[in-house]
């Protein structure tokens, strides 16, 4: 039997989905799970975009162009130029999702052995991306306990060696609804453009910022538009997860080039679900008032259920729809799995996201989990009630266990 | 300014969409231009698609499963098993086209500088998804004369090396339109097993058979179960290239695992085509029948106006719905973009492939192109017109050039 590759075996799992045959039992046993695991949000997509796929004028589905349909790239420029991100069309890429706009940008810019430094935890899938472009993931440790602000930037110098191709970050971030302050991101672009690296920003919840913060771009760095490259989605803006429609932004057209190769050799991102993401670009800011205020209403009432909890420690996120919540518990692979396939309260239970899959550095984020609070505002409350219920009986079950090994 | 990476410089530009600017400049000057270069067929997807897409019941556009939905596998496990092509939903894995079956099953099994043998002339990107994967083609010569039948078994076994991981075919084939007989298979599989090797066919063209020739899928090779990898896509069969929705099928369970990894990273293909693939599952066989009929009396239409033209040689394909033929001129890449750039017959002028892009050896094809049926016949007829008109016109030019320069 011929033998799979060495990517093959070393690609990573991913550490969520390889609880999902646990959520699979335990719904087979009539268990209602709670999903605080995905960042699948419940909100409806615009309307614009549904009556659009309804209303298709098609009768053959054909190819569209590589980088995607050009009125939609030009409706796209437009968008971010409104939000004071001014780029051309020419700039922006159509991909088949953010993933494929990473990947993209990763095989342009990254050979065999060079390093990518990521703010750790980062988006599980990015050690995915880097082990498929060969490159190597180098963490730099964001602390749970100053509420994952940027790491000081000599901690990001440090580890810049001669294989430096890219420093990464998510922004707002997942997991951690973290917003980079525009100071932070200045500092970032300084590091840039003093070691010729490029800047990645994967912004993807840029619309999802709940106070008065304010989102900056890497694309208003001046004088780094040669390094920066932004990824972008309409998954999270528009609840279109399973349209799998991105883009990946940049003002450098040697990027460009590279990239258009890797999208030719694709042919093209998928033709419908492009028609209804060009439709939902005329989404009325109602859409996004009423979910942000919707989003925001879910955090508070995250944060305040977590908050009594006994032992659990929790920063109010700034953007996105993720926390990343210390559990006084000692492993929580162990505790997700066994909420699953061992406890319920009155039938129902609970699906998080242990953390140490957006860890890099083997051991960290081992008492933290990662919460996506993209249910309704009474699920949240039912689920950290599961939650608050399970921990004591899992520590008590855990240290019986212990006992009895002793 | 920051370097790209030597995969994104080495990345092999597409030979067919590098002559789309050309095209582009005739189409301003008010010139008809007839494709014959492109695989997008000019035939209607299927009703039972179009309509699933009209009447979508859907308010949000979720993440389906990574390896697709599973209603649509089991339909799609019993579409192969009527074809006599017996697998079982957990052997396939739906993928974004056929172009992200084939990354997933060469990342699945080569590492950088592995070696994967190809009957060359061969589809051109399946050197792009090489660079992309890290691995070398190693190119088997098939010849024109003899219809790019397989090439002698030895010429595959010499060129197998401890870095040889696979042997690649496209059966029916895209660019020839030659269909592997089983016998051909049959050595092909021998070869395999003696050697430890994988064998992927991508067979996306497997409906497009015209005369009396049957399709044998490596799947039904015995004893190979662990070394074939099926590639297959709609885009061909239901004429929906946009959708970009593939499989990967293969029953060795490791080679699965590993392409679920990829799978995960990217987190699913697009839903709403998903759902338009699986209604169209229950096409009825009359739209094949009529579809088949269309491509063999254009097939018979291409070949026969082909032969009236002096110095033309051409073999009549099998299946798929293209023909690498032989013109009397130098080099056809000057000739393609001379067609474009400079030439018209009453306002109307023709693009073809030139058949070196899907050559991977230096020098060969140089005075072939490929040509696609995929239009009317009448369209066909007067493409071919122009081709005729052409050639003399475009030798006398070049001898002129060529005397000038003396």
């Amino acid at each position: 039997m011929p033998e799979i590759s060495n990517r093959g075996k070393q690609m990573p799992e991913s550490p969520i989905r390889k609880l999902a045959p646990f959520a699979e039992m335990a719904k087979k046993k009539g268990h209602k799970v709670y999903h605080l695991n995905i960042g699948q949000p419940d909100i409806k997509s615009p309307e614009a975009a549904i009556k659009a796929i309804k209303n298709i004028d098609l009768t053959i589905i054909e190819y569209g162009p590589s980088a995607g349909y050009e009125s939609y790239r030009k409706k796209l420029a437009q968008f971010y130029t409104n939000q004071d991100v001014k780029v051309s069309f020419e700039d922006i890429m159509i991909t088949t999702g953010g993933s494929e706009a990473l990947l993209f940008a990763l095989g342009s810019i990254m050979d065999q052995g060079d390093e990518i430094i990521i703010p750790e935890p980062f988006y599980a899938n990015y050690s995915a991306f880097s082990a498929e472009s060969g490159a190597t993931v180098v963490p730099v440790n964001s602390v749970f306990e100053s509420g994952f602000t940027l790491p000081p930037i000599e901690e990001f110098e440090k580890l810049i060696t001669p294989k430096t191709k890219a420093i990464l970050i998510c922004n707002p971030s997942n997991p951690t609804g973290y917003l980079y302050s525009e100071s932070e991101i200045l500092q970032l672009g300084r590091l840039a453009k003093q070691y010729d690296l490029f800047l990645i920003a994967d912004e993807v919840y840029r619309e999802f910022i709940y106070d008065e913060d304010i989102h900056y771009s890497v694309m208003n760095l001046e004088g780094l538009e040669q390094n920066v490259i932004m990824i972008d989605s309409v998954s999270k803006r528009y609840s279109m997860c399973g349209a799998r429609i991105g883009c990946m932004v940049t003002k450098n057209k040697e990027v460009i080039s590279a990239a258009m190769k890797f999208a030719q050799a694709r042919l093209c991102p998928p033709t419908i679900e492009q028609i209804a993401c060009e439709a939902a670009i005329d989404t009325p800011q109602s859409y996004f008032d009423e979910v942000i205020t919707e989003y925001k209403e879910r955090r508070d009432t995250l944060i305040s259920e977590l908050n009594k909890i006994e032992g659990v420690i929790v920063t109010k996120p700034k953007a996105a729809f993720y926390c990343i919540a210390q559990l006084p518990v000692d492993n929580t692979d162990d505790f997700a799995q066994w909420l699953l396939e061992s406890y319920d309260l009155n039938g129902e239970t609970v699906m998080v996201a242990p953390a140490a899959g957006f860890y890099s550095t083997p051991g960290m984020g081992l008492n933290q989990v990662r919460i996506a609070y993209v249910l309704k505002k009474e699920d949240l409350i039912s689920a950290v009630r599961i939650l608050k219920e399970a921990i004591p009986v899992y520590n008590s079950t855990r240290l019986k266990k212990l006992i009895e090994v002793e």
